[in-house]
C-alpha cells in the first residue's frame, strides 16, 4: 500500500490511524528502550582505536619537548601536521588543543565577548547577530543562545545557503559571525560548493565578523567519494578577507569522542588574538594525548584509512534507514528525508506541525529521538517538521527497530494531524 | 667575612664591589645558561610516573561509562574518590576535569565576568576588586589583570593575611574575591591557619564574593610533616557560608604537569552553577586520561607515596639553596628568605630598590629568573624587593651554579646601591 494518506478517504485513514495506534501501543507496552538522538560512535567504532588504550607514548615529541611538561601552547607540530595535511592548511596556521573543538568555538565567542574580536569593541551587552542556517547543529545555537547573541536562520539549499540572502544580512555591520558545517553538514548532510564559499569569503561584513567554520564531518565520508576538505583559508586569503574565518576541526569522531585532540586552523593574526587570551586561561594543552595520537595515527593516510573503517561500520546503518524509511515511507506524502554522502545525520521532514507530535509518540514507544526543534535557534522550528535521526551509535538490529517504530509514528501523527484537519 | 654590608667603610665596599662586579663579568663570560624561573618538575619527578606513558586504560569506568565516549560532566567518580579523601572533600562535591586548575578558575572568572554569580550581576564592565595576597602567584593575578579586575594586595604574614584587613576590605561590595593559596603559598610557602580560615569564611561580603582556594602544593610537603589539607568547606558551611568558596587542585606537580586532572571542590550550588555554564562549553572532560590516572595512582595512599618520592628529590635542591644563600648572604645584611615546609618555591627578599637590578643582573650572568614584580599585581612590587627562586627544575649541580650566581647579583647590587646612596 503506497498510496499517499492525503488521498486516502476519510474511512480508509480513520482505519488506518486505529491500526497504526494499535501498532503504537504495542510498541509501547513491549518495553523497548532505543535511543538514536546523539551523534555518538558506536562501541564498534571506538574498538576500532583499541590500540590507543595501550599504545605507548614517548616521553619527548620530535621536536626535543617534553610532553610531560608545561608549555608549548600551539600544541605538538607532528599531530598539527598530520591534521594540516588533511584540511589542507599550513602548519603554521593550525594549532592543536584538547579533546573538543566545541570548546574552542566556545572559548573564542567568550573572548570576543569579553575582550572583542580584531582591536573591535567587546560584544557584551551589544546587539550582536549571527547567521546561523537551518536546519543546524544545536550546540552552536546553544553557545550563541547562552551569550544572548540573536541567530537570524537561513535555510540550507542543497549547496549551501542563498549567498545573496547572507550577504544582505552580512552588510549589518551587528552581524558578527555565521555558522557553517561545510562537509556533511549537521543534520541535512549539505556540502558547500566553491562558489558559495568563494562568495562567503569575499562579502563584505563588519571587521569582526568571522565565519565559524566548523570540519566535524570534513573527512567522514559514507561513500567512496572522498572529496578533499574545501580551502577556505586560502580563499579566504585570496579574496582580501585572511581574517575572515575560524576553522575547527577534531578527532572527536575519528579516535575517541571523549579524548582526542581539537584543532584551530586560522589566519596569524586570528591566531595570535586567540593565543593572547587563550595563554591566562592554561599553560599548555595535553601534549602527551597529542603525541600518543601522533604516534597512533602516524599519518594523514591513516586517519583516512580509519575513516574508511568507520565508513564500513556506518554506511550499512544509514543504509537501513533509508531502506526502512523507503519502505514504509515511500510515497505516502508523510515525509522525505536526506540521503547523506558523509557526516553523522539524517534529516527528516515529516508533515507540517507533527514534528513534535512524532518525537512524543516515539517516546512513548521507548524511542529517544532529538527533541523536535533542536536544529533550529532557540529550538523553534517554524514548520515543526524536521527530525534529526543519529544512526551512529545503536546497532544494526537496535536501529531497524527503532526505524520501525519511528515510520510508525511520523504515519500515526500524519494520520491523526489529517483527520482533525 | 660575614660582615653586613651596612657596615662597610667606604673603601671596603668599594673594593667589595669591584670583586663582584669581577665575578659577575667571569659569570657573564662564562656562556652558562641557567633557569629558575618556573616552578616546573624535573625530568627526574617526571620519571617517577613513567608508567604512566604506558599503562593500558580499561575502556569502561567503575560505574560502566564508556570512557571514550562523549558525556559525564563531573567527571568520573575513582579519581574524584581519591582527591576527594585527599582534599577532606565529599565525592558529590568534587568534579574532576581536564588537565589544568588554571583553566577552571579562569573559567570560574570568566563566567562571573558574563553571567554573574550567584543571581547577581555579571562583572563585566563594573568596578570589581580581588583582594590579593602578596607575594602570590602571577598567573592568578594575570586572569585579574587580563578581565580588568582591580587587585587589592594584602601582606601574607607567618599564618595568612591580617584578617581584621581582609575583613574590612570585604564589607565593600565591589570586592568580589580573594585569592588563596592555603598551604605553601606561592611563593612565600606561608601555610594560613584554622583561625584565619574560619576567620575569611566567616567575615560578612558580597553574595558573589569567592575565595579561590588554590590547592596546588596541599599534597607538597618537603618535610615529614604531611599536614592535611584544610577543611574549607566544612568550616564555610559551619559558618553559614556554604557558598563562599571555589577549592582547585590538580595532579599537575604530581604525576605530568602539562596531562594531569584537574578538580573544582565546592557546594552543591556553585558546582551546579559551574556546570551550568561548563556544559554549553564541552560535552565532557578527557574520562581516558582520568581513568589512566586512577589506574595508575589507585588511592590516597597511592598519592601519598607519590609525594613522598617527588620530596625526595624536592628536598635536596631547597636544601642546596639554603645552604648557598646562607654561606654566601648569611650576616651580610642584605637579603633575607624563606625556610619553607612544602611547595615549590623560595622567596628571596634583597635589599630595597635592589630586585629589578638583581634579575637584570643575573640575566647578564646567564641566569634566568622570575621577573621582579611578578608575585605582586601588574607586576609592581612598591619595594623592589621580592625575588621568587624555583628549585625544582634544574639538576642540583645546575642549581648550585644558579645560586652562587644569584647571591654574586645580589650582593653586587646592594653594594651598587650602597655606593650609589
Amino acid at each position: 500500500m503506497t498510496t499517499s494518506l492525503t488521498d486516502l478517504s476519510h474511512d480508509d485513514l480513520s482505519a488506518l490511524h486505529q491500526q497504526l495506534s494499535s501498532e503504537h501501543a504495542k510498541l509501547a507496552a513491549s518495553g523497548v528502550c532505543l535511543n538514536i538522538t546523539r551523534g555518538k560512535p558506536s562501541p564498534d567504532q571506538l574498538d576500532l582505536n583499541a590500540d590507543l588504550l595501550t599504545i605507548d607514548v614517548p616521553s619527548h615529541a620530535e621536536d626535543g619537548q617534553d610532553v610531560r611538561n608545561y608549555g608549548g601552547n600551539r600544541g605538538l607540530p607532528e599531530i598539527r601536521r598530520i591534521f594540516g595535511e588533511l584540511l589542507g592548511v599550513d602548519v603554521d596556521h593550525i594549532i592543536a588543543a584538547d579533546n573538543s573543538s566545541l570548546s574552542i568555538m566556545h572559548d573564542l565567542a567568550m573572548f570576543a565577548v569579553v575582550y572583542g574580536i580584531a582591536g573591535q569593541q567587546p560584544w557584551f551587552g551589544r546587539n550582536v547577530k549571527f547567521i546561523a542556517p537551518v536546519p543546524g547543529y544545536d550546540r552552536h545555537f546553544s553557545i550563541c543562545e547562552h551569550l544572548g547573541i540573536d541567530m537570524i536562520p537561513v535555510e540550507l539549499g542543497e549547496h549551501g545557503p542563498d549567498v545573496d540572502e547572507v550577504a544582505k544580512l552580512a552588510s549589518d555591520p551587528s552581524v558578527k559571525g555565521m555558522w557553517v558545517v561545510p562537509m556533511y553538514a549537521n543534520p541535512n548532510g549539505v556540502v558547500y560548493d566553491e562558489q558559495t564559499v568563494r562568495a562567503l569569503v569575499s562579502m563584505p561584513a563588519a571587521p569582526d565578523f568571522r565565519i565559524w567554520w566548523d570540519n566535524a564531518y570534513t573527512l567522514h565520508h559514507l561513500t567512496d567519494t572522498e572529496r578533499p576538505a574545501l580551502p577556505v583559508l586560502q580563499w579566504a586569503e585570496e579574496a582580501g578577507n585572511p581574517d575572515r574565518v575560524f576553522e575547527l576541526a577534531s578527532t572527536s569522531k575519528i579516535t575517541f569522542a571523549g579524548d582526542g585532540v581539537s584543532f584551530l586552523a586560522s589566519s596569524k593574526a586570528n591566531l595570535d588574538w586567540y593565543l593572547e587570551h587563550a595563554a591566562v586561561r592554561s599553560i599548555g594543552p595535553d601534549k602527551v594525548n597529542q603525541l600518543r595520537h601522533a604516534q597512533y595515527l602516524r599519518d594523514a593516510d591513516g586517519v583516512r584509512n580509519l575513516m574508511r573503517a568507520h565508513r564500513e561500520i556506518l554506511a550499512p546503518k544509514f543504509a537501513v534507514v533509508d531502506e526502512i524509511l523507503t519502505r514504509r515511507l515511500g510515497g505516502r506524502g508523510v515525509a522525505t528525508w536526506t540521503h547523506p554522502t558523509g557526516g553523522y545525520f539524517i534529516t527528516l521532514d515529516v508533515m507540517d506541525g507533527t514534528a513534535s507530535r512524532v518525537v512524543a509518540l516515539a517516546k512513548e514507544a521507548g524511542i529517544a529521538l532529538t527533541p523536535a526543534g533542536a536544529s533550529h535557534p532557540l529550538h523553534h522550528d517554524p514548520h515543526d517538521r524536521t527530525i534529526r535521526l543519529a544512526p551512529s551509535f545503536p546497532s544494526l538490529d537496535e536501529l531497524r527497530d527503532a526505524m520501525e517504530g519511528v515510520s510508525t509514528c511520523v504515519l500515526l501523527a500524519a494520520s491523526e494531524k489529517l483527520l482533525q484537519g
